[in-house]
C-alpha cells in the first residue's frame, strides 16, 4: 500500500495516470493556502468535477475504507486538506462543514500567526490561542486531524497536548538531519508521535540535506534514524510535491493576501521559484525508488510497508470519523 | 409511519418533543427562503448545534435508511431543502456541495422568477431557462429533488418532463378544491404524478377551502378524492407548519430582499401575518386527526399508510442517490 499525505500539484490527467501508474492508493491533496470558505468551496467542485471526468483513475476518500475500495478498483482515493485554517475563518460551525465536505486534515498555521496558533516563520510564539482551544476540541468531536507542518515549535508541543486525539505533521523533516527553519526538533516530533501521532518525510528540497542533490540513499539512512529514535509505526511519506505547478504558485503559498511585500520563504531572492526536485523522485511514478531505498538501508520488508503507507492508513482509519470528546 | 414533507417552524425543544409525541419519523425542514450559499451553510450549521444539542430527539436525514434508524431509536429524521435555488447562486458546481452537506430538495423558484424557470406571482411564465435545463440535470445527477410547489403552471409541466427523475410538489392542494394562486391545476398535479413524482397536501390556512375554518373531514375528503383522480401512490402531505413564528418571518418569506415595497403574497393589508392554523392541526402532535380523518372518509389502512409516509419513505429511497443520467 503506497499512501502519500501531502501533495500540491497543478492537476491533470497526466498527473491523475502517473499516481496508477506508480501504485499510489491514496494521496492527500491541498485544496487551501489562503482561501476563503467561499473560495475552498469552489475548489472542492473543482474536485468534484475531476472526479466525474476521471472516474476510472481517481474517487473521494473519506475514509480509510474508500483506500481499499480504491486498491479493489485500480484507483486513486484523494483525500483533502487545507495548509492554513482560512477556509473556516472566524466560524467554528465551519469546522464541521469543511468535514462534511470531506475536509481531513487542517494546518492550525501557514508560517504566519493564525487566529489559532503561531506559525513558525514568527519571531514571537505564544501558543495555541483562546480560539485554538476551542476549534481543536471541535476538530477532534468531528474527526478533522490538527495538522502542525508549518506551526512553530511551542504551538505545536501545546496542540499536540490540548488535542484529545493523535496530530500530524504531514509533511517535514528532522531538524537534526537538516537544519531547515520548517524541519522539526527533536522535542516535537516527540510531542506528536509520543501521543500517537503522525510524522511524515517530506521531499520537497528545501526540506532536504543538500536540497535537490540530496540522494536517495542519505534520505532512506535519515527515515531509518528517525524510527530509531521515535518507532517506526508513527511515520509516513508526506512528499509535499508540487509538480507542474507555474512559480507564480509558490509565491502564491509564500505570500497570499497577507502581504503587499514579496516574502521568499524557503527560497531567496536569486532562487525565488520551486527548486527542482531530486533526480529520484520526480513525480508519482517514483515511490518505488524511495521503497527499494528503505530497504537498501536495512529496513524490514514490516517496516518498509509501514512507512510507505499502512501507518497513515492505520491513522485515517483511527482519526477521520466523529471522536468521544472528554 | 409519518413523514411530513415541509415544515418552517421556529425550532424550539419544544417542537422536536411535540414531533416525538405526534409519532413523527421525518420532516423535510426549508433552510432557505432567500439566503445566498453562505446563509444557507450558516442555516446547516445550526441544525448541526441542534443536532448536537438534542441528540435524543432529531437525528441528520440524510437517506431513506435513516428514518429506520430513526424510529429505531424513538428519534426524527431531519431532512433538509430550500424553497428558491439561492443558495445555489449562479454556480451550478454548487448543486453537488449542497446535497454533500444534506440538501435533498429545491424549488427552481419561489413565487418571481429565478435563474431557473418562473414563479407562481409572475404574469408571464416563460418556462424553463437554459441555466434551468443544465441545473435539473445536475439535480438529477447528484440526487437533490426539484420541487415545483412555489412554480408557475408552464414552467412545472416543462420540469416534470425535463427531468428524468420523478420531481415533487412538495406543500400545495389541488386548484380544483381551492382556487388559491398557490394550489395546483389539474394539468400541473398530472405531469408530476404521471412520472412517478409526489404531491404533498399543504395544512397552511390560505390553501385550505374556507382557510382556518377547514374542517378535518374536508380536508381528508379532498385527499381521497384526489387519489381517486391521480392514484393514491404518488400522494403524501407537506404541511407547510410554521409554527410559533413571528410576522415578521411571513415578511421575509414574501419579500426578502427582493423588493423594497411590502408584498403581502397570499395575504393582505388587512391579514398580513400567519394566519391560524384550522383547529384539528396545530402543531406536530395532530397527525393522528389527519389518520382517522382519512379512515373516517373511508381510505383503507394501506391507503392511509400510503400517506402519512410509505409513499413518501418510497420516493426518499429512490430519488436522493446519485442517479444515471442520460
Amino acid at each position: 500500500m503506497r499512501i502519500d499525505c501531502l501533495q500540491y500539484a497543478n492537476w491533470s490527467e497526466k498527473i491523475f495516470r502517473q499516481m496508477r501508474a506508480g501504485g499510489v492508493d491514496a494521496v492527500h491533496v491541498t485544496i487551501a493556502y489562503h482561501e476563503t470558505f467561499r473560495e475552498t468551496v469552489a475548489n472542492f467542485e473543482q474536485w468534484n468535477r475531476w472526479f466525474e471526468q476521471y472516474p476510472d483513475l481517481i474517487m473521494k476518500g473519506q475514509w480509510a475504507s474508500d483506500i481499499d475500495v480504491a486498491r479493489k478498483t485500480g484507483r486513486t482515493a484523494i483525500f483533502f486538506g487545507f495548509q492554513n485554517p482560512s477556509p473556516m475563518e472566524d466560524d467554528i460551525g465551519l469546522v464541521e462543514i469543511l468535514h462534511t465536505l470531506g475536509a481531513r486534515f487542517m494546518q492550525l498555521t501557514y508560517n504566519n500567526q493564525s487566529l489559532l496558533a503561531t506559525g513558525c516563520y514568527e519571531a514571537e510564539d505564544s501558543g495555541v490561542t483562546r480560539m485554538g482551544r476551542q476549534v481543536i476540541k471541535e476538530m477532534n468531536r468531528v474527526g478533522l486531524v490538527v495538522d502542525m507542518s508549518h506551526s512553530a515549535d511551542r504551538s505545536t508541543i501545546e496542540a499536540a497536548d490540548i488535542s484529545q486525539r493523535p496530530i500530524a505533521i504531514t509533511h517535514a523533516n528532522p531538524h537534526v538531519w537538516s537544519p531547515a527553519l520548517r524541519n522539526k526538533k527533536d522535542d516535537v516530533i516527540r510531542a506528536v508521535t509520543a501521543n500517537g501521532g503522525m510524522f511524515g518525510f517530506s521531499l520537497y528540497p528545501h526540506h532536504l540535506k543538500g536540497k535537490s542533490d540530496c540522494s536517495v540513499t542519505d534520505f532512506c539512512e535519515m527515515i531509518a534514524r528517525t524510527a530509531d529514535t521515535f518507532g517506526v509505526q508513527n511515520l509516513g511519506i508526506g512528499t509535499d510535491l508540487c509538480q507542474d505547478q507555474p512559480d507564480s504558485i509558490v509565491e502564491w503559498m509564500r505570500v497570499g493576501r497577507w502581504t503587499k511585500e514579496i516574502d521568499y520563504g524557503e527560497g531567496s531572492a536569486s532562487n525565488a521559484g520551486f527548486p527542482p526536485m531530486p533526480h529520484w523522485f520526480q513525480d508519482n511514478r517514483d515511490f518505488g525508488n524511495i521503497e527499494s531505498g528503505l530497504k537498501a538501508v536495512g529496513m524490514s520488508e514490516a517496516e518498509v510497508a509501514a512507512i510507505m503507507g499502512s501507518n497513515w492508513y492505520r491513522f485515517f482509519k483511527d482519526n477521520f470519523g466523529a471522536g468521544a470528546v472528554a
